[in-house]
């Protein structure tokens, strides 16, 4: 295949988890990459141009040459062909299969009761879904106690080294830690933080991930903003 | 990577989508495998032996040698390294990831519409859940245009050949299919039978599907029970 000279160009917002995935696997590749951080409130994942991109409306999209790709683990699996060092879905077909049950559990058991808990709390719907948010997290607990466990062994979810399970995942525990600090979130006993104590194994996952250089350039810039606020 | 001799073997339950997918792949790459057909309704997947190949008690599990794989699309995964030939997931890195993509969208739009559609029609509950499944209906028949459009041009869904895109979609379609013909979905005016009316291009890409060579064996068996039954 003909080498593309272009470096990839990224669409994204803010605070997305999975444009969040598409910047960890560039970072964790060391991939040049032209940043186009678009703003969601005024309407950029809608204007004509946008939806020519991604008639869906939605972020990540990545532009390469003459590709456009939509959908982050689409865009996860395009880079790791593209640019295979180092591999982030394995190099045997066994890694590769435990790279991608992680990923599969995760989108099957974790995914949705994880938008079951934080969607209403960053929507200040907290108390009007309490019931649910309390059913949710239950099963969030026990998913979070399996990832738990899987790092016994191990520093990361379903390989030697850093693979597209712990970039796919990484983004969404970080975002459930930011519902959990919120202040709706204390009525319901969200048991996460610190995470260093409810899950020491993830926080020490969650501090791995965090040392890929060029993390920083991944980190929602508004949630940077939030805590300087908070400061 | 040392060869494993033995036979794949896979772990299945009559009508299980999920398992239905690593059987289409089996079979579209060829190899010969060893088959055992669980039946949930006598707890088969809740053994203490079967929990120990998979601690959810959830089909497909494939046993290849050593290997003990879960989780459909990463075995599917698995045999695309394995057995190479054909490729399933693409021999180039765009059409790698518009195989995901559409397993993705899959994923992230037409999955939960299309079983909040399916399950309660095979467990009785239609009447009880009618508001839910025309509200997911609607979901439904535009994920389902949105397959439909994709196949102006190709035969197969992400590239030239038989995809893993297919493979994951198809035993979805099909079980969708088999609800909209059961007495209560009359109700609903599923508006998908016969297929080739209301889709045409989707139900000429199902028969392609169709004439992969051994398909019959990974047609659910009960579903051809009942078929016989009602001929």
């Amino acid at each position: 295949m003909a080498t593309i000279k272009a470096k990839p160009e990224i669409y994204w917002i803010s605070g997305s988890p999975y444009a969040w995935r598409v910047m960890l696997a560039l970072e964790a590749k060391k991939v040049a990459y032209d940043s186009h951080l678009l703003d969601a409130s005024r309407g950029e994942l809608k204007t004509p141009e946008f939806l020519r991109l991604n008639p869906r409306g939605k972020v990540p999209v990545l532009v390469h040459g003459d590709y456009v790709l939509t959908e982050s683990l689409a865009i996860l699996a395009y880079l790791d062909r593209r640019f295979p060092s180092p591999p982030i879905f394995g190099e045997h077909a066994y890694e590769t299969a435990q790279i991608w049950r992680l990923i599969s559990e995760y989108l099957s058991y974790l995914h949705e009761p994880l938008n079951r808990v934080t969607t209403p709390i960053f929507a200040g719907k907290a108390a009007e879904k309490a019931e649910d948010i309390h059913a949710a997290l239950r099963t969030v607990r026990a998913e979070l106690a399996r990832l738990e466990e899987n790092l016994t062994l191990a520093t990361w979810l379903a390989s030697e080294s850093i693979s597209a399970a712990d970039i796919a995942i990484y983004p969404f525990v970080r975002l459930l830690l930011r519902a959990a600090a919120k202040p709706a979130a204390a009525a319901f006993g969200f048991g996460l933080l610190p995470l260093r104590e409810a899950y020491p194994r993830l926080a020490a996952w969650a501090q791995e991930v965090e040392r890929i250089p060029g993390y920083e350039r991944t980190f929602p810039p508004h949630w940077k903003e939030l805590l300087k606020d908070a400061a």
